[in-house]
Order: structure tokens, then sequence, then C-alpha cells
């Protein structure tokens, strides 16, 4: 059975289900490699995919018999199909962070067994990295890397934000990625100062400031970055605020390895914004895996004990409303004894020559 | 106040509910235009949008007063105002096939009300669009047409799906669309064979078929057209296959048209294709709008009477494991008397210069 199947099992017995419904997509694709819709069922005797006829034939090509997973075509599966999964179970639990009310409802009548919460288990087994995962996050964060070095290059004064954020992802895509982690942000001027622009046909003048926040995916495992540039010149109004953010990062950064509770290093650093009286617009970063946003949230909520082979990405940012922004974020992996930063485009002053 | 929350308005009263929290990102862009993460709250004194910092200062530039909408940030939003929104309410509606089975529990817990299930209130208002819509669509679908004739103008063998896939998004997104409606499928020979291919590595050959399933936004709207070309040369097998999908495209728009039951129109379809002895793959069509697939829903499962400035895709495809697929695709308006065609690019046998 494949590995990380066989670790969620075990997982079921601690918890007292005797068995899950794996709905959420990601969570699919992670525990079994496809991205064929379907619902996932760990059931006491078998591991079942359940999909339809549009997707059997290539998910048939992908599993192999090492998989140990039953595929079924749910045109071919009848009501009681669906109640001997369970003929013998009472407690099976199901994803109430990604099922709808609706579906929870349908899974009830549908599955006749009482449904438990299973608080994100799939999604915190996703926390630590095998090495298969750090192989695809360390080459999309590469791409990244090249995709930065060569928009700096071809910038040019006059093209708009969404003509930037065209030539990064055709680069990436042209350089191996599947695509896209998430929309790109390119924002000049005062438009860096809404920390989720979207790319408009503004177009690039001398003095501006450029907020870049690009990454790709790579097997579908994602990079997260963001890099400010300057056009041609750096005025001192943005001075003091890169070098404030870039040493929060740093602080936040030098501070994280296997063991930290992340709850103390984010107070630190909010602490820090308090002191400058900038107002903290957003948190300081997030896991990334198959998702661009996954666990765990660096926040100082609650105590929450970092480990080793997760990734994160750590991105602090400071907002002056209609002025400019700065944001600074890479992705590390989670060591022993260090971050180690995967994302490694320079983040001294890039003044850029427009020629 | 804006039209369609003035429509919502109206409708509460006859589902007996004193308000509706919108959740659905989908439905709170139909009902606003903004496209900013937040909740939209029907009250019964105010309508109310909850954001946070990081989307304040780009929702308040976008919207005005017309709009009767009152910007709160979550930062600022105590359990007490959550409480106070429906002090005086009993029955309010929430999206039960939006809201996750995690989020209704918390949902109950913030308002402290009766949450009554909405049935797709706002996606059942969704179906008929008005005129701006109808522009942003009928825009979207020019730019699919567009690109079409550009691609088959471009295509060269030795071009991968991936290639061919990107130049499309490339050419929409230089004429004007936001993006893509959906992953362009780009599927070569047998890859043709999997309605819902990913773009591969796979090279085009001489007598190859190429299906094309394509489309982009524009305003957030999308369209959404198929198409298959020959390499070089049509195989005699083909052309079978070919005639009978075209003939049930053009079998289904011609029965559409405004107060016609859809189940009827698709039992005949289904009827074409068991004579033949083809399977059905995936059902006939889907409604077009802010998502690429909405409703309704082209089947034959219960009845569904058609409605006046819908938008519409016709999709019947036929596949033959392993070998090749063909599916024919159009976006469609309902008209009174007939369906429009928006999407025009030729449906001929069209056989590719390889030069």
């Amino acid at each position: 059975m494949n590995p990380k199947i066989k670790w969620l099992r075990n997982q079921l017995l601690s918890l007292k289900i005797e068995g899950i419904i794996v709905s959420n997509p990601v969570n699919v694709r992670y525990l079994t490699g496809l991205s064929e819709e379907g619902i996932l069922i760990i059931a006491p005797k078998e591991n079942i995919f359940i999909t339809d006829s549009r997707y059997t034939e290539s998910v048939n090509r992908k599993l192999t018999i090492d998989d140990e997973i039953v595929v079924y075509d749910s045109r071919n599966f009848s009501k009681y199909d669906y109640e001997n999964i369970f003929t013998s179970s009472q407690n099976v639990g199901f994803e109430e962070k990604y099922v709808t009310y609706e579906n929870y409802k349908n899974l009830l009548q549908t599955y006749k067994v009482n449904l438990i919460e299973t608080e994100g288990i799939v999604e915190n087994q996703r926390i630590i990295k095998d090495e298969d995962e750090l192989e695809n996050i360390k080459k999309a964060c590469s791409i990244t890397d090249k995709a930065f070095e060569y928009i700096i290059k071809n910038i040019k004064l006059g093209m708009t934000e969404k003509e930037v954020a065209f030539e990064i992802e055709k680069f990436m895509i042209s350089n191996g990625a599947d695509g896209l982690a998430f929309d790109s942000i390119v924002a000049f001027g005062e438009n860096s100062s809404m920390p989720h622009a979207v790319p408009t046909e503004r177009a690039l003048n001398k003095g501006d400031i450029i907020q870049f926040d690009i990454g790709c995916k790579y097997n579908g495992y994602c990079s997260d970055m963001s890099r400010v540039v300057f056009a041609g010149e750096i005025k001192d109004e943005y001075k003091e605020v890169y070098e404030f953010v870039l040493k929060e990062q740093k602080m936040i950064s030098n501070s994280l390895k296997d063991g930290i509770n992340i709850k103390n290093v984010i107070k630190n650093a909010e602490a820090d914004y308090k002191l400058k009286n900038y107002e903290i617009m957003h948190s300081f970063g997030h896991g990334v895996g198959l998702n661009i946003h996954e666990l765990p949230i660096l926040h100082s909520k609650k105590d929450n004990i970092l480990k080793e082979n997760s990734i994160i990405a750590i991105e602090p940012g400071v907002y002056i409303p209609g002025k400019f922004g700065i944001r600074i974020e890479d992705t590390f992996l989670v060591g022993r004894y260090n971050c180690e930063n995967l994302t490694n485009s320079k983040k001294d002053y890039t003044v850029i020559n427009l020629g």
C-alpha cells in the first residue's frame, strides 16, 4: 500500500474511527497522486476511489497494483454498494473543513453511519513533506528564481502590470512549471499599497516601486516569493520601510526551526511593528505545498510547534495607504537547526536600469 | 440600492427569512461587483460587507454611495457587533451548497439565529443575465473565436499540446481577456479519448485528430467552446463520429428556447446515443456565467424549463477509449424563439495545412 495511505490508516485507530471519506481533491491528490475528480474512501477492508466515466481511463493509466486502490465508476455504483462499504462500521470520519452542509447531509444518507469530524487529519499529515515533495517544491522555487531574474532584466518603462505578469507566467511555463501557484501580483507605484493588488493596465514610470509576488507549481507543488525593486531610482521614503521589512523577515527566519513555538516568534515581530506604528495587514506567513496556503499559519494566536521538513513562506509587509507597500517573502524548508531558504533571489536594493 | 441586491431582498420575503449571509465569493461578486474576500450580509436594516485590512482600500475604491453597502473591517468587529446584525431576526438564510459543515457551526455561534437553507437562491438568480452580463459574455466568446482562428493558422507539426495551449492563452490575454475561463484542453490523437485531458508534452503528428476545449473570461464572465480539427488529413473512422456529434449539437440547439423543458430534449439526444451504441461520458451542457459551469445543467433527470436570457454551452461528445474522441461545443444565448450562437468558429471539416 502507498505509505501515505498506510500512515492515514494508522491514524484512524487513534481517532476511534473505522474509516474516512476523503472529499477534498487536494487531500485525494496528496494520498493517491490522482488529480481526477472523485472520492477516496479508506474503508475497513479496502481503499476505494469512486470516480466517473470522464476519468476512469486516465485513473486506470496512473494507478498501479502497489497502490492497492480499487476504482469504481459511480454510474455502476448502486445505493446498496454505497451502504455496503461501511456495513460493519459505526463511526466514520469526514472532512468538516471541506464538505458543505448540503454534502454532509448527503453523506449521512448515503453511507448510513455516524459521521465524525476529523479536524484536518490529512491537512496535518501534509505539513511534513517527504523527499519527493521536497524535490518538487525545490524545483518550483528554482523556476521562480529564474523567472524573477528574467523579468528584472526584461522589464521596460511603459510596460503594463498585466504585460509583466504575463511574461512571468510565460517564462515559468516554458521552463517546466505546470502553471502558476496563484495569480501573480505585479503592482507599480501606488498600486503596491494593496497587499492583494490585481495586475492592471497601469504602465511603468520612472521612479516607481515595483512589487512582485510570484510562484509556480511543479508536479502540483507550489513556490511563493515576493520582491520589491525600483524603476531607475530609489526614493528615500522607501528605504526605511524596506529595511524594516527585510530585518523582520531575517528575525523570523533566523528564529524558526524544528521544535520552536511559532507563536513566540510572531509575538516579537508584532511588537516591532507596534514600536514603529506600522499596521499589520496580513499574517506573517503560511505553509506551502500542494496548496499555496496550507498549514502551519504563522500567527501568535495559539501555541504551534514547528516541525522539521515543514515548508513555510515568511512574508512580512508594510503598507502605506494610497502611497506604496513593501513585502518581502521567501519559501523556507524548516530544518533541525535552522530554516533553509529555497528561493534565493537577491534582496539588496535592486534598481532596474531602464536604458 | 443596486438592482441585484434589491431583487434578492424581495426574494427573502417569499422564503420567510429576514436576511441572508452570502459567503460564496462568486455570489458576492455577482451581487456587488466585488472580487475581494469577504462576507456579504443582507440584514433587515442594511447591506453589510465584512472584509479585512488587506482589502478595505480596494473595496472602498470600488463601491459608490448608490451601492448602499456598509463596509466593515473584521478586525474592528466584535462578537457583539456580529450578534447585533440580526438582533431582531429569527430566521436567516445561508448557502448550504457552499458553506462547509465547520463554517455552518461557526455561523450558528456567531449570529445566534436559526440558519435556513436557501436552495441556491442566488445561483438561480444568476441564470438570467442582464444586459451588462450578456455584453461581457459576448466579448469573451468573440475573443475565443479569434483565438481559435489564430491557433489553427499557427499550429505546426512537432508542437506539443502544452505549447499550443500556451499560445491560446497568450493570444486571449493579449486580446483583452482577464484570463482563462478554465485550463485549456488541447489533446492530440489518442489523448482526445479522455474528455478532461490535460495538455502534455505529446507532439503533433500528421494524421492526428486535435481536440480543443477553450474559453476565456471578460470582466469575470466566461466563454466555452470546443472544436475538433485534423492535422493534414482526415481518417475515415473520424467522419462518422464527427457527423453524429455535430448532428446532435444541432438537434439540441435547434430545440432549445424560452419555455422548453430541457429534460425532453436531452432524452431525445440520449436515445440517439443508445441507437448508435455510444457511451454518454458527460452531460450535454451547462450554464455559463461568472462560473464556467453553472445553472442550468442540461440533463434528463428532472423537469427544467429553460428561460430567456440564460446562457448555455451545448457540448455533446463521443469517446472511443484508447483511440480518439470528438466533442463540439458552443456558447448560446437562449432567446424567446431560438438559441443564438455566440461562438461562431466554423464547424465544417477543418484540415490544417501543415506546410
